[in-house]
């Protein structure tokens, strides 16, 4: 989505918004390690994210990289840095396409830094010179496409007034040229800022303009950077912070109150200002601090407009139906419907029945190594082994499962109880949601989509279980006209007492002047397709264990017997009402196995 | 649909259903009448009806209307009979193409009495002698389109065995040539009716057997149909009505007891039928007291599979999604919408923009007369006089507006008081529906849709109301986040506060193994659509007044100036919200007038 659209839209709602800004990493790990902070950093509720450009041209393919994670898996809007330094037209043309195919709608045109190891700025053969040329190429090919950015430098309000005339120009060019808003690099003079906003104001620009706020995280970083940039540090500010300038707790605690006054007068000034990009530096503190101390807390429909985490890829935007089966395991579900021609928009199977893709490529394995996954799960050899393993697991003890990534979601916490009952009784749980009855859009465990609606939950359990087992608990489930289930076996034999192959909506929201929005359905088709991966995913951990050990086997074995079972109690106003058919069943096993035990000879014992 | 799928379903679910026979009147107002008829009949939850044909074929065509009306209007599914006295096999033809149009899925082929004048059966030139060459015409011509029935005869039983025989073989020969089930004639002797299933069973013949009950009604009509079929009377049945024959009231009320033993007796009995075809003859009281005494109550389903009344003809049997606005005027819906290649199925508009047929056809007209009308709505030439009319509406005191045909819905009732009281503060109401937070889908008011699912609205307002009156309530509207509103002038100038121009769900439902329902919506081209009809419907009312009548002046001028408005209040927990903005509103127009009053010269009054 543009940036434009979401400043116009924040505008007309009068309503502070923040985005924050990231470069990319120069080591893998440090890659990994920033996905996951702006995965973790969605939650502050930025509207988009900025991925910078390297000035050397040497980490483009990163960008680019970062640009598509952003967009497809973490679901997060991007802006997308793009400089002339060492890019000749052609390579311009692959960054603009690669972006435009993840679906980023917003490039930041700058002419950039001298590329490394030079002190003057040089063109490349067939590269551009100025940030004005890379605009008029950007919508020469590219129309309308993309929202162009162009940096714009409060600090020049402080240069001679015909050099500042001169600089005012030749924004007002881009301007001209084609971009819709302006960045300002950091500053931490708010009246050189606003002094400088009406400068450009007058000198007819009249595009929204987006503060570049840097929170202050260590003092000698603080120094450094504005030394760089040759920004002015208004006395004040900088004699709050000398006295503490080995102390980084202080710095960044002073710092914080600082950059918050600077935001408020900012946001109070009547000059149209009411969105702030954050410059992150690839830090997670300053940030989420600088926001606390704003009181800025994040929408829910910014950070969770549907209840699973939406792409934002051109061909996937209009995807607002998924199976609950993958619910954790989001980028196996993208791999395996990456070559659907449509995505499912208002009704699952609508057009298309689906065909799933074949167990291969990421989806499939376990992230876990094998040292990882003995750490985790031991070395189970019986049924007690792992009811007390997957039950551990949804008391949030052990932080992943073969069949889940991550630690079960926050929501299923006022189910983790009984979802341990459940395993101990032998109900081996992999997927879960509980019952919501119209819960406000707003609330933080299960609310997700646009403010002022109620959300909806079907109650909703997916676990391997043995045969003898589930005999006893079928007749229970049966007895109940609200549950609705499936079985299968690893073969893919199907059993079900749904009277129409249709879906199953399980989570639902209610908005103001909207259709009912059903986000999460269950049916058989998908399961069908599910039931392989959930199979293999159990025999690729047997396989974590050596080939004849008693681990191995017994897993192996376990997947083999046992038959894949998803329930559905479809009424969301008795949250209970799921539990009742395995907690008898249980009773009955264990009933079963008593007598069992009593009738069996006595070992080591006399005889009667 | 099918019967045999609806009888299928039934011994499925281990349920009794019935269904019920009328035949063709002779007069256009009878038409009417059993149209009526029909309609209230419904509620009763017969699965089907059944029509039949007339015997000299005079009323045909009326035999095929009356199919149509009931499939397309009624929505209930129909069974048509068709027989090969004085029908050619062209005519045959003609008659189940007709059907097939109409979406009627069931025949039931017959010989047929003699034609008219005539004692003896006689085949016309060109036309079929046997039920069975009327079968196999059907099944060479339509496949497996229609589902053929036949009739039995239980009176058969009492045949010496080898007539007995004969009549069992053509029986068979005819199931064998493609009937899929049987329609008893009636009987009154379950013993012989027993006798005969069984024979009939013996000799191969499997499919479902439907038999056929006619209600006593009165005690002549009661010896002469029985002795025109030459049925058999148990002698206690006999005794037990004779002493009553000259009161009707008492033969009923007998007569209802001892038929419904004898379907209780019928459905006890081990031979696997749970359906009752009754014989109305057309009447409504005796098939009622008759379902009452056997504790028969239609499920909501049958009766109301969705809000509004589904049609059933072919191209509309997947409609599920329909705009609110015609809620009151679904003839004129049907009509302006038959053009449309395709009907909204799980979302309004995904697949093609509404195109509304012009407004044109029966669909615009006032149903009622110059005289009726005057009668109804008297000589209204005021505000006040409007809305006393209109508030009387609301409170059931009136029949119909010029905007509705009916009676405001049941449903209604419970906010009947609130809309009379809107009216009386001058916002004209002619379309409405009360916030329903979950009701259960079987509910005899709000209720629809299967068994064991919840039911939702959005409270909806639509009317009326002048310019002065609705700047005043704007505001009060627009402190509401949860309202969403569309107002219109004549010339269509839309003033809207929703965001996007998608539909907004204000009825749905919420079913075990289904998506989420929502069959009615609110949106801005239909609306405007919409528009067209509700200020025509105006401009005819005032018409129905002469021209230079101060009541035809009145209406007219009011028409032109008034704005018409349709309100969301889209927080369904809040079921009273909507009305506040209008009575804090109408609060500060009284308050307003009363002023204007005061500060007005007094009439008559000295000068101070």
């Amino acid at each position: 989505m543009k940036i434009s659209k979401k400043i116009e839209q924040a505008v007309k709602e009068d309503r502070v918004w923040w985005s924050f800004e990231y470069f990319p990493p120069r080591t893998a790990q440090g890659l990994q390690n920033l996905l996951d902070r702006i995965e973790r950093m969605r939650a502050l509720g930025p509207e988009f994210v900025d991925i910078t450009w390297n000035a050397g041209g040497r980490t483009s393919d990163l960008t680019s990289e970062l640009v598509r994670t952003c967009q497809k898996l973490i679901g997060v809007e991007t802006c997308m840095h793009l400089t002339c330094t060492n890019m000749p037209a052609e390579k311009v043309d692959i960054a603009l396409k690669e972006a435009k195919e993840h679906g980023c709608r917003n490039i930041l045109a700058l002419r950039g830094d001298p590329p490394m190891g030079k002190d003057e700025w040089e063109a490349v053969e067939g590269g551009y010179t100025h940030g004005i040329d890379l605009i008029r190429h950007i919508t020469n090919n590219f129309g309308d496409y993309f929202d162009i950015a162009v940096a714009g430098f409060p600090q020049h309000q402080s240069l001679p007034p015909d050099e500042l005339a001169q600089e005012v120009q030749w924004l007002k060019e881009k301007v001209d040229a084609g971009a819709t808003f302006i960045f300002t690099q950091m500053f931490y003079d708010v009246d050189l800022f606003i002094a400088w906003v009406k400068t450009i104001r007058a000198a007819g620009i009249t595009v929204p303009i987006v503060p570049g706020i840097a929170p202050i995280q260590t003092f000698n970083g603080f120094i450094k950077s504005t030394k760089l940039a040759q920004t002015t540090i208004p006395k004040a500010l900088l004699d709050e912070l000398e006295p503490y300038k080995n102390n980084d707790e202080k710095v960044r605690e002073i710092g914080t109150k600082l950059v918050a006054d600077m935001c408020r007068r900012i946001l109070r000034e009547d000059i149209g200002i009411r969105g702030l990009h954050f410059y992150t530096m690839n830090l997670e503190k300053g940030t989420r601090m600088l926001l606390e101390e704003l009181n800025l807390v994040p929408r829910v429909e910014v950070i969770k407009p549907l209840p699973w985490r939406q792409s934002l890829t051109p061909n996937r935007r209009t995807e607002t139906i998924r199976p609950i089966f993958w619910a954790n395991r989001t980028k196996s579900y993208l791999s395996r419907t990456e070559n659907w021609d449509e995505y499912p928009n208002g009704r699952f199977g609508d057009s298309r029945s689906p065909a799933y893709g074949e167990l291969d490529g990421y989806g499939i394995w376990i992230k876990q190594t094998k040292e990882e996954a003995h750490q985790l799960w031991g070395y189970p050899t019986s049924l007690a082994d792992l009811s007390a393993l997957f039950s551990r697991f949804c008391l949030g003890q052990i932080p992943a499962l073969p069949w889940s990534d991550t630690a079960p979601a926050s929501e299923t916490s006022v189910i983790s109880n009984q979802l341990a009952k459940l395993n101990e009784l032998g109900f081996l749980t992999i997927n879960s949601q509980p019952a919501v009855d119209g819960c406000k859009s707003e609330d933080r465990v299960h609310g997700w989509g646009p403010a002022h609606g109620y959300v909806y939950q079907k109650a909703y359990l997916e676990f391997f279980v043995l045969p003898e087992l589930l005999a006893l608990l079928l007749p229970h489930v049966e007895r109940d006209p609200n549950i609705t289930y499936y079985v299968i076996n690893k073969t893919g034999d199907l059993r079900t007492n749904t009277l129409s192959d249709g879906p199953n909506a399980v989570t639902w929201g209610v908005f103001p002047g909207k259709e009912i929005v059903q986000p999460t359905i269950v049916e058989a088709i998908s399961f069908m397709a599910w039931k392989d991966e959930a199979y293999e995913l159990g025999r690729q951990w047997g396989n974590l264990y050596d080939q004849d050990s008693p681990s191995r086997k017994f897993i192996h074995d376990l997947m083999e017997k046992s038959l894949l079972v998803n329930i559905v109690h479809n009424d969301h106003k008795q949250p209970n009402a799921i539990f009742e058919p395995f907690l008898k069943a249980g009773a009955e096993y264990q009933a079963q196995k008593a007598l069992r035990e009593q009738s069996a000879p006595v070992p080591n014992g006399s005889a009667h």
